[in-house]
């Protein structure tokens, strides 16, 4: 069967606290190479007629605008840091473009604390323009993302919640429950995009890295069991998140990476989620291709495109 | 009694979706000119030889490090809304920077909000890296703002809260609570700066405006009480909100901000938190000038220095 390619564009590549740092005088963060400026990490991801995004940090508004990206069917989200979810309140340009409400894609630990962490957009009585989030909750088995599909809206009703809109102007209200499952294992529309999540630790933190036909996406994980490389054979693109080259807490250090790389064994690996105590762009790559002459492993870049 | 002067720039004069919005094809979503570029509202303020910012917002470190500004004394927030507010993640690298929290000054509400939305920075057990905050309540008087001194550290220690360091390394536990009282009406240290706090309504959220000497910022109002406008007599500059022509129910309308302006009388008039439906920059310079023949009101634009 013939794999479904897939582009992906990094809209960042940076840690937590992006490239350059608040006050950092340090050759990286002073660096006048473009590569080295590295907004919060997220990937916009072209599949089967699709726009996918993965995270939505705090940069997102300028993530969008710079990319010119101006739709989005899903926003999958791979665990509740800030700087993957803090930019989820400006999704209302898109809820307005669309007239309809972002389709977010995660795990049930993610949806509990963004009731908490966003509790205006959860209010039954929401304030005007508030965020409309649709969510969809993902187990651990591939999941189906479906189109938005003009003739047959989701809309917020007040007091009511979700409500289904058809063509013909009707309502429908749903169960007033706005968290759906995610559709597994079968395409109900016969026109949804598989997706298969790959499972991963963050320190314990449980994050989810997404596959999607010839290219995965992985970030902030530290830790990715046997079984889940399983799902990672045969791929042309996989990305891997590295913060430092000593031993850190939840992200793999450069040299876990490079070996995760080699037991993946994709054609290209590209490293993201990097902080300033890598060297500038340029001599990044040179060092990366001594640590690994035999298998293709570089530094992505904002703007960078893969396919 | 000679007025001390202050110097303010502007980080952010866009509303809270910023310009351009994301996917809009508006002319001034698509202008060329810098000026129609507008990060969420804040503004950077020297005064009394301290750095203070007014707001972070989503887009605080873009501002911060476009500006280039590498320490701040205080943090004001005006309110709780997340285009003021969801950039306070980002004050780690302050924290790296000066090795002490982020000195914070809001009213109990916007405490009450950041306690449920930031979550993780109130935790007993934070993980490694989380911000660092030490808030201070503004009730509505005149407060004092001391710079931080490096002699008298206040430094977190897990299991005991905020606890002062002096000089010879001896630790003093505070009281666990990490939330002060801001100085009021004397200056105990003979090193603080008077700040004066102007309330405003935003629809029904009450809001704070700051008075720093000859210049007053004002953003996310729709009603200053008559006994308010009394604080803000004898300006060189003073900030107003509007976000439309038509009227609002949170914020001025361009009439009412006009309005508002005539009755305050400073010198100078700056509008901010501007939305893309007011023409570009020098068409709605043109615009001002022709509503407001005798009194200076114009647009601000990001990065503009006032004093």
């Amino acid at each position: 069967m013939k794999m479904e390619k897939a582009k992906l564009t990094f809209l960042g590549t940076g840690t937590s606290q992006g490239v350059p740092i608040i006050g950092c005088q340090c050759p990286v963060c002073k660096s006048g190479d473009p590569r080295d400026k590295r907004f919060r990490s997220s990937a916009y991801i072209e599949y089967g007629g699709l726009e996918i995004l993965v995270d939505a940090g705090p940069d997102f508004r300028s993530q969008m605008l710079c990319a010119g990206i101006r739709h989005l069917d899903a926003i999958l989200l791979t665990h509740n840091h800030r700087d993957h979810t803090g930019g989820l309140d400006d999704v209302r340009s898109l809820n307005y473009i669309d007239q309809r409400p972002a389709e977010i894609y995660c795990e049930k630990p993610v949806v509990k604390a963004l009731e908490m962490e966003y509790p205006y957009v959860f209010a039954k009585e929401k304030y005007p323009g508030a965020p409309e989030w649709h969510l969809h909750l993902i187990r651990n088995k591939p999941f189906f993302i479906t189109p938005n599909d003009p003739d047959n809206k989701l809309v917020w009703l007040s007091g009511q919640g979700y409500c289904q809109q058809r063509k013909d102007g009707t309502i429908i209200p749903t169960d007033d429950n706005k968290i759906d499952m995610a559709e597994e294992g079968y395409d109900h529309t016969g026109k949804g995009v598989k997706i298969m999540p790959i499972r991963g630790l963050h320190d314990k933190m449980p994050v989810l890295g997404f596959r999607f036909g010839n290219i995965a996406y992985i970030t902030d994980m530290s830790h990715i069991p046997d079984e889940e490389l399983m799902k990672l054979q045969g791929l042309d693109h996989v990305t891997l998140n590295t913060v430092s080259y000593k031993q850190h807490h939840s992200h793999f250090s450069l040299g876990e990476a490079i070996e995760m790389a080699h037991r993946i064994g994709a054609r290209h690996t590209w490293l993201t989620h990097l902080s300033h105590v890598f060297p500038v762009y340029e001599k990044f790559c040179l060092e990366l291709k001594e640590l690994s002459p035999d298998l293709d492993i570089q530094p992505a870049y904002d703007g960078l495109v893969i396919e």
